[in-house]
């Protein structure tokens, strides 16, 4: 238990201590802090108490406009961090409970800080990892008969995404314009997507020393360089995505925007919600091959706010278990020839579908192409695709309900603004 | 002409200037410099030279260990820097010519100094652009009846590559390892791959400041944001990439490394040799139609040294005009539906081929698909795909024999070392 007050149903308690990276309006300095209840612990304010053999000499990370170089340390450093932050913020510890002077500058309220991306992210590679999803799409695109294609089940479908456009919660994303094509005429045209979704998803940040080219990272290794997770929604406007996609993959569908929570869960929090694997059959290659838990039990939900309305309806409700392959195995396959891979590399699931309707984590699945209609949970709102001025909230959490613990990622928001204006003349 | 020797059939003349990051074993900083013959004028020593209206406050761009900074200044900014630059470097000029001292300092042999990657570069994109690549790959892959898919002309198809594996000329490349199934068994396997190619591209890098989310750079702007161009060797596994490729691209086929060369030739170099634009059928969509020349007449070529050879031995030869779609259609295209872009991003060609069998950009082409071996010319050598320890180097230059005046990009070299052991156990 924290000294710092953790109201009920927080994501934040002492067993989670997400890192963040946040400015005030007195401090517009981009510096590194840790969530607690609802307040931010300022890591500039308590770095003197990293003392221990990984940390002491490298205080300055949290003093960076991003978690890129804390990132980099290594999971010892991470350990390290983590323990002394669980030991200050202890109640029964006195180092900063009994410090009202330092306490007065360490804390800041979550209401008023402002979220920044946590880390400049180098690469962001987005996976396709849950068989629902892919099994949902093939039969939409290639029909019932052979809806996954012959290698997803061999390998972690992937592909690399855009970096540049990849925000943090709460930045607003402008519905694109693009070239598509509708079926039965000749030619495309270009003009406001008129098929724009979200993607549910959760991603990884990847940790530890940058990895030489030519360098794998085998299985075995690949926990130590899995820094923590946040919430992901991937944006994607179908009618540009179905256009252009052949050979190449997504493009244009989806740079327009991929929106991030802003607090990094680590890994070490999750590790109570470890459960057993999915069984995988054909069995993978040997280089993807691991036998201990790493598949995660996290609830999914998003939620849609329509515009000029009060509060957020939930569309759909998953969880992060159901992905086919895991974690692991994504970074064991991404560096399988040799790709390099640098501490803020951010790796995507891929949309997480559980077996049920209601737990298809895209409008695309839920209605079914926009052949069905999707009501928002407890309200007449009708969704085939998001609207302009659809507020898009995903959040998650795991829960040990018989411990009282909720390890939770906060929220995952963005507002889809209208198109600019355009002539195509 | 230069004070500074230019000797015949150089690359780098007065009217090329290239720019590019360096270090030397005396001064291990990376630092900004220009090639001029076979010399290399250092920038940091020449910086207060720099006194126009864009310049005189940003002088330290150049002591910077990559581009980025120079690039982000924009358009009158380059052209005020090569103004200068060609001023100082005048044989008519005494300013740096008459200064003993400083000339002393300035120059650094270019077999002396070590090159480094240009820029930072925050996002690498591949187009696609060649039709005579487009459509050689479609006949083999789909066969000879509807090579081309269907929005190949309607838009320049490209794909997210990997940032992190760019790497500048001569670093070795090491085989990659990876997940292949060959024809007509069950089951894929893990192992080197046997079918490893080169692809002979060139790649722009982007300037200015950085675009806004939501922001599209329309057409008519897109020569303000195009810094210059380098060779780019889009280093390929066929037999990785064919087995994962579908549905969302290529992955690990290509991520294991893509050298470029280390002088970025400014656009302003290659104005004279901006010839006619291919014409396009059907015609563009207005978002991507311009009428202004911006194809560009660039000999390019590709050639072996195997192992234990004194020589390179050219393999193709072709011209960077062969290509469908221009530098332009390309940026207006990545940004139409808001993707923002950042100084630094790499944008490539995709392989550039040109209509006849010895002008096709890939070993896949050359050979067609491993079925023809290719004769290295002047040599007894012959490859199918690369052979371990293969070096293989791409250049390229613009002419005019009248004028007598040749704007080259010196060289785009790396050796395929062998790969990795790995037991599949």
């Amino acid at each position: 238990m924290s000294f710092i007050d953790v109201p009920a149903g927080s994501d934040f308690p002492i067993e989670n201590l997400p890192y963040g990276i946040f400015s005030t309006q007195d401090n517009p300095q981009r510096r590194a802090g840790v969530a607690i209840g609802n307040q931010i612990l300022d890591l500039t304010t308590v770095k003197h108490f990293f003392t221990g053999p990984e940390l002491s000499k490298n205080q300055h990370v949290f003093e960076q406009g991003s978690l890129n170089s804390f990132m980099a340390l290594g999971k010892m450093a991470w350990l390290e961090a983590r323990e002394m932050l669980q030991k200050i913020l202890s109640k029964n510890t006195p180092f900063l409970r009994d410090n009202e002077q330092l306490k007065q500058k360490a804390f800041v309220k979550q209401s008023e800080a402002l979220m920044h991306l946590p880390a400049d992210i180098g690469d962001y590679t987005d996976f396709y990892s849950s068989m629902y999803h892919a099994t949902n799409v093939g039969i939409m695109f290639r029909g019932k008969e052979n809806p996954l294609l012959e290698n997803w089940k061999w390998l972690p479908v992937g592909y690399h995404g855009r970096a540049s456009s990849v925000v943090v919660s709460s930045t607003p994303i402008r519905r694109p314009l693009g070239q598509c094509k509708a079926d039965g005429v000749a030619e495309p045209t270009f003009g406001p997507s008129r098929l724009v979704d979200f993607e549910l998803e959760m991603a990884f940040f990847v940790g530890g020393p940058p990895t030489e080219l030519g360098e794998p990272v085998p299985i075995e290794n690949t926990a130590d360089r899995i820094f923590g997770m946040v919430l992901m929604n991937d944006w994607s406007a179908r009618d540009i995505q179905k256009w252009e996609y052949v050979p190449l993959g997504p493009f244009l569908g989806k740079s327009f925007g991929t929106t991030i929570s802003p607090w990094v869960v680590p890994m070490e929090a999750l590790k109570p919600f470890l459960v057993e694997n999915p069984p995988q059959d054909p069995s993978p290659l040997r280089y993807l091959r691991h036998n201990d838990p790493y598949t995660i039990d996290i609830k999914l939900a998003v939620s849609i706010k329509p515009d000029g309305s009060t509060r957020d309806y939930k569309v759909c409700e998953t969880n992060f278990k159901h992905l086919y392959w895991t974690l692991k195995q994504q970074l064991a396959h991404h560096t399988s020839n040799g790709c390099n891979v640098r501490p803020g590399d951010l790796m995507g699931s891929g949309t997480v579908s559980g077996p049920e309707p209601g737990s298809y984590g895209s409008l695309l699945e839920l209605s079914w192409r926009g052949q069905k209609p999707v009501q928002l949970r407890e309200s007449e709102f009708v969704r085939k695709f998001l609207v302009d001025n659809d507020e898009v909230t995903l959040t998650g959490y795991c829960e040990d309900s018989q411990k009282g613990i909720r390890i939770g990622f906060g929220e995952c928001r963005g507002k889809l603004l209208p198109a600019n204006e355009f002539s195509e003349g």
